[in-house]
């Protein structure tokens, strides 16, 4: 009875502090996961490279030109990605649109490995590792492939899980996988989950493991995770050609204007490249050349991205701390520290995530929308909140989490009083 | 007899002179429409533009974002392309991607007009004014649309058979044209083929016009053809939603490095945001600001064309001299002498391009494809080569048209003897 009283009080201080929020104003936004000013900073040396002019008119990386991005390019995200350079094909600023069109391909195509163009099928089917990343499964949503909810957990997906569908359903062709400080809860696949995805009986033969390595670089701290080589595990496996890897410079040097790469089987590639050619000339050489001249090579984007985590640890730090502060050991939520990416994922143990970042959003905070990091928005338990403390400056993260996990208590204590 | 006997020492004369060339392990290549080294060399100053940094951070064109483009480089494509800058989607540095993905998603969506996605349909043909650009029919093979040559004239295609064909048949959806200096014959449409391509009656609702206005800016004299507006064509007509309009920098600044822009009505535009918004979060704006602070406006733009011309336009001058010492009044060939553009077409007499372009390639003088500039590399006529006179310096030029028109001669008299 006391502790109800306690948490009466507690409540209506609470409810105090919201007031006061209300009457500020505010207007903050940590719905993306965008790096911050000083982040893109760090960059502007690469707009004063001097662009050297070939003067063999066939080599002029000015003109039009080479499929497959710039030799050196190539050899440094071969390099990032682990595989051979003539696996390797450089895009234009947007890995997202590389996912896609590797799956819009698909959709009209087939893969390399298809017996038919994957809309020809009754019913296409992908697995959803969740909470993940919304952009994945729009592209899924909007191409009328039907989303299966994987859950994860320190391990990656679950494996059993996966397997067991995989082996059962033709109709299932591929699964998302971030293995490397995942979106949004930060942890990499284990060497268990990764050789078990290259090696399971899959009942489609053209199963795709869509493998988007967007934080492979994205270390916060000394100690870095290790994931192992999905393309050297599927290829020990006898299944080369299951995996297109995915990754980009969006969050090394400029967000928006980057280079983006992919990787597969030599195979899966030459086939890639005989479609694309049809689509475009080539991607911007002149900005390939501009990323390899600044960052020079793997242990130089290594170097840089040490300069990032200078930046966005802090960050982290400082939201991790108010978390703990205000919410530790409360029962209310659970969070996992990252040791990379861009993400700290909170679960809400009562099921009021919508509830939250609505509460939040009535107070200037705008958070990604509660629900987005589940296939067609439905967290089953309405409990995800992803935190992306990156864009914005140290204090107003400071204040946006303080309301958070305002809000978070509130609406905790309002249920279970 | 005379003339035969004539005719006889001539081809010894042109065996002879072929024989020569076998002997001279040329190395010539004028298969694409790619600018030079010079005019490459014209942007270079673009490379060195300082890019302003902004310092409100959800406006810092570095990052991610702004999936229309920015407004300054919407305002200089709207004012190309005669729209306003809410009509306008900015690119990467691919237009052919662009109409690539136009005609993709229609396949697996359908446009804003439809009722379902072309897939969906029995078939889906498409019109194919000829000769016409490869890459347009590229994309049509690539996904499957039926594709229907239509001849051309000094007008544009043949309109009546194009109304005849659209009135009657709903699979056809839509028709490519290259309206300005067409590829490769060089006319501009004429105000009443722009009239009625945008006034007819279609038995497909969500019929589309794909209107790839790649040389809008690329006149070769002081001379400029004058296109009528399409989209206050088909705006006037009713038929709003009919046009989507494709152009780009390509062949203004860096070939490979450029910006792409696409145009249609705001309903068109809105509906395809919509759907790319999912394949990604924007094109690179450094680039687009790049561009803009480079060549400034509409007018700036002009200018920077009129240095084109005066690198390509001897060239262009050659070609038609060489052309005519060779071949003119001997009813061999024709030509037409364009006035903008990148190409000039010539159409051989005897149905023998194969044949010719075979034989130069044995002289080591690569020519685009003979067929090529027909749907399915179909030329009923067999007749029809592609100049591309802009890449190969002038000397290197004029020996390769020199050895066209021997191939061509010496081909035409072995059939005609």
């Amino acid at each position: 009875m006391t502790n109800q009283l306690d948490q009466q009080s507690r409540l209506q201080q609470l409810q105090q502090q919201i007031d006061l929020y209300k009457t500020m104003n505010l207007d903050l936004n940590m719905a993306r996961g965008k790096p911050c000013t000083e982040q893109l900073d760090l960059s502007n040396a690469m707009l004063d490279i001097k662009i050297p002019i070939e003067r063999d008119p066939n080599k002029d990386f000015r003109n039009y030109g080479t499929l497959d991005g710039l030799p050196g390019t190539k050899q440094l995200f071969a390099d990032i990605l682990e595989v051979q350079p003539e696996q390797i094909i450089i895009g234009g600023n947007s890995s997202l649109s590389m996912m896609y069109t590797t799956l819009a391909k698909a959709m009209l195509y087939g893969t390399y490995v298809s017996d038919r163009p994957w809309n020809k099928e009754d019913k296409v089917k992908f697995l959803c590792p969740s909470p993940g990343y919304d952009r994945h499964f729009a592209i899924c949503e909007q191409l009328g492939i039907e989303m299966i909810t994987i859950n994860m957990d320190q391990n990656g997906p679950i494996i059993d899980e996966v397997e067991t569908l995989v082996k059962e359903d033709p109709a299932i062709k591929g699964i998302w996988c971030v293995p490397k400080y995942s979106n949004p809860t930060g942890i990499s696949y284990s060497s268990e989950v990764v050789k078990r995805l290259a090696s399971m009986e899959t009942a489609a033969k053209d199963f795709v493991i869509m493998w988007d390595n967007a934080y492979v670089l994205h270390d916060l701290y000394e100690e870095s995770a290790v994931v192992d080589s999905i393309m050297e595990a599927c290829s020990n496996a006898g299944n080369p050609h299951r995996v297109y890897l995915f990754t980009s410079m969006s969050k090394v040097t400029f967000a928006g204007a980057a280079v983006a790469a992919m990787a597969g089987s030599v195979e899966n590639i030459q086939f890639v490249l005989k479609i694309l050619g049809v689509q475009t000339i080539g991607s911007d050489k002149i900005n390939q050349y501009r990323h390899v001249a600044f960052l020079k090579d793997l242990d130089g984007v290594k170097e840089h991205m040490k300069k990032h985590a200078e930046i966005i640890q802090p960050k982290f730090d400082a939201t991790l701390e108010i978390l703990e502060a205000h919410l530790g050991g409360k029962g209310i939520a659970n969070w996992v520290k990252p040791i990379g990416g861009y993400f700290i994922s909170l679960d809400l143990v009562q099921s009021s995530a919508k509830e939250v970042v609505a509460l939040a959003a009535s107070l200037g905070l705008k958070l990604t929308a509660a629900g987005a990091t589940y296939p067609y928005y439905n967290d089953p338990n309405d409990g995800n909140i992803r935190i992306a403390p990156t864009f914005p400056p140290l204090e107003e993260l400071k204040k946006a989490i303080e309301i958070l996990c305002v809000c978070v208590e509130y609406t905790y204590l309002k249920h279970n009083l």
